[in-house]
């Protein structure tokens, strides 16, 4: 069995890298799955062969429709299917038959709604031909270096990332689609996205390996309701959280929300309490509501800070005061910087600048003010980590505070956060921020909970050594 | 006393509807606050008369720019000040004797740095001749009903609000310039703004009062660091909140923050939990950081719900389990609808949709489906509020749901809030909502503590009657 299990793994490669990919149910009418599935592949430039399986259609988008599967004469990497639930079994039978070792399966109508013969015999046809076999009842995968796509969400209304370096495993199609969407949205770019649904071959502890040793996958986002098997999900959370910070989360907590859960996956929503010593134990960052997945992955680009004494840069005094209330409230310190800095400061600053920590700019701050105060920060013995927050709004702010922000987030010496709270003007700075790999947030809380978590991670990770 | 802070309150209206304003430090340099008031004003298309007062300059953007005040032979109605702190207290005195009765210190450099004899002086000039003065060290006011603004944040980096129902007391300008920038990229419209600072004559618990009688004023957002009258101010909130619901939060709650908050407006932070107790013994809603503040703030234009029974609406199992989740976690239920809403329901869903609550119309459901299911929320016997969670990257998703959506809020039976989690277009869409007043959110828990707060809000107003 447990062959079998690394044959499956090993197999995933056609699934994320396929040379060719058959389309189950693949048709030329807009809004149907099967016309965004062949769309994403057709307009996303996916390089390999496509091949569409439908016995309705002799063409669909250009591409040579096939009315069975058995007809196509070469090699099919991997199958998307679309077709209703009684239909899939035979498919995959036909596909293991044909030599397909890879299978994505978007359709719903299984376990989720009581159909559990349907899936077992679909899983038992998967294991029969050892296909690796994502689904069903899910969004299925996207890989944007290979350019293959399942997500059945339209390109126009649901953004697409480039490639990147986070990768995402979730239960729920629904909220990974929304999550990669925000993602497009600034611009931060992804490894691997596994929507995988009900599991029923592969489940998050299968994906959860195979990313540990996925070159381009350097964090990973889990987002479950209910695992089939909660032994094995935590040890490889613990093994592969070791090597790559896990951002976790675990949703039907309670009642009315277990059940939901229940009749969204068919897996049964399990403990949360039980979920929650797991992520402790295993020292995965949790993330308690859906808005932190995104704000604590961000951060994890950034070098891990040596302790918890941070320096407050701002041009705002009152967003230097909630971001303070913040950190202390998270148990970190602001010490005042070294001497040397503060004599630095006080020639440069004007007479009303207060030489404190959070050091205050004030609303008249120019790039340069910051450019000056980032690197005193970031050569002081008394601090770990900064957070720097930028108004745009302010009169004498203009882009090259870009420019000095990206040097500072790529300048690995300390981790960086950015707070800059505001309107179009603001966000659209963000998002190009973000699109250079800045973790960039939106108020302050949101900054101090990433950073905490960042430097949890990085005690975590000295006593690794 | 009393007879003159009645007067003071009264001369307010020359601050927010002027027919004339005279602006102290003018200047046709770009990038100078004197300079982004008056284009505020002239670009804004400020209805009354502008008189720029300089002795620099001879004109300044196309008005007629004064050496002195006393030259100006109209009556001016407000003072807008941008000068260096040691001319104001001069100002104001050569004001008052104009018979100026309303004036907007934006200037720093008073208690805050330490200058008390300088901020000491300037209140003594504005008492002396019932000068509604607001500041100093402060962003002023922004009223669009008038087109009033002193905001010194350039238009195109921060956004205007058009006119609207929620108004804005705040003691730090930084927040209180993104908070409105926010409500501006949502279209979020605005009745008065109102940035104090250092509040030398005027402070947050008279703006209250004069808020409590402001025609446009529907609810009030309170942001505090420290109040000089505790006892005034809890009076003041608890009278106002009676009829107008406030939403406050208090910053500087902690050791550094607090520290930093005295060297900000030069008002010492006052003990966090004492605010804390005042807000719960007022009934005022708390917003314990930044991003609630808007988020529970746009509730309020709800009507009261009666209880705490909600139905989810959901096209996205995934995220109607984290609202069931969050609901549950804020003490609301979800029961069942009654049977007649079952069975309608049960005829026209396809037989995967579960007919329970949250109500998964799943991923392929249309607009029609939602309208269908909140007509029946909104008029079943077991139902007191609607959360409606609307993922437009689904397919079938048009935007005739705007319509929808927008008919829900207008509806007045039971409050409604709109859950929308996604990227670009998913952000353009909430905009429109917004603007349209429905309040939308960007995911589950923002939504769900929103409508807590109304809820617990209404439970106050019940008491009353």
């Amino acid at each position: 069995m447990m062959k079998g299990k690394e044959k499956l793994l090993e197999n995933l490669r056609y699934v994320f890298e396929p040379k060719s990919i058959a389309v189950f149910g693949a048709s030329p009418t807009p809004g149907k799955l099967g016309n965004v599935v062949m769309k994403n592949l057709v307009l996303g430039e996916y390089a390999g062969k496509i091949y569409p399986v439908n016995p309705k259609y002799d063409e669909v988008l250009g591409h040579k429709c096939y009315g069975n599967v058995l007809r196509v004469k070469e090699k099919i990497d991997c199958a998307i299917v679309v077709t209703p639930a009684e239909t899939v079994p035979k498919i995959i039978n036909e596909c293991g038959r044909m030599g397909v070792r890879g299978a994505v399966v978007l359709s719903g109508g299984f376990s989720e709604v009581g159909r559990n013969d349907l899936e077992e015999e679909l899983a038992k046809a998967a294991l029969r031909y050892n296909i690796s076999l994502v689904g069903p009842n899910c969004l299925g995968i996207y890989n944007p270096y290979a350019r293959v796509d399942s997500n059945f969400n339209p390109a126009y209304k649901s953004g697409r990332p480039g490639p990147g370096s986070i990768s995402f495993i979730t239960q729920s199609g629904a909220v990974g689609a929304c999550t990669i969407d925000i993602a497009a949205h600034y611009g931060v770019g992804i490894a691997k996205f596994i929507s995988y649904g009900n599991g029923s071959v592969l489940n998050e502890a299968d994906y959860l390996e195979y990313l540990e040793n996925d070159k381009q996958t350097k964090s990973i986002i889990l987002y479950i309701e209910g695992a089939k098997d909660g032994r094995k999900l935590f040890e490889a959370m613990r093994k592969v959280n070791r090597k790559k910070p896990i951002v976790a989360m675990k949703a039907g907590k309670y009642g009315k929300a277990m059940k939901a859960a229940k009749s969204h996956t068919g897996n049964l929503a399990g403990n949360y309490l039980a979920y929650r010593a797991a992520f402790r134990q295993a020292k995965v960052t949790e993330a308690e509501n859906f808005d932190e997945i995104f704000d604590f992955i961000r951060i994890f680009n950034q070098p891990l800070p040596r302790g918890r004494r941070v320096a407050v840069i701002t041009n705002g005094g009152g967003m230097g005061v909630l971001t303070a209330d913040a950190l202390e409230m998270h148990g970190f310190s602001m010490p005042e910087l070294e001497e040397k800095a503060k004599t630095t400061l006080r020639k440069m600053m004007p007479g009303y600048v207060n030489i404190e920590n959070p050091l205050d700019l004030v609303g008249d701050a120019g790039v340069g003010a910051y450019e000056k105060a980032i690197e005193l920060a970031m050569q002081d013995k008394n601090i770990d980590s900064l957070i720097i927050i930028v108004l745009y709004q302010t009169p004498r702010i203009d882009e090259r505070i870009l420019g000095v922000l990206t040097r500072a987030s790529d300048d690995r010496r300390k981790p960086v956060a950015v707070i800059s709270v505001g309107g179009s003007y603001t966000e659209e700075k963000r998002r190009v921020l973000e699109g250079y790999g800045v973790p960039t947030y939106a108020y302050p809380l949101a900054a101090v909970k990433a950073l905490e978590k960042l430097t949890v991670y990085s005690e975590y990770r000295k006593t690794l050594k």
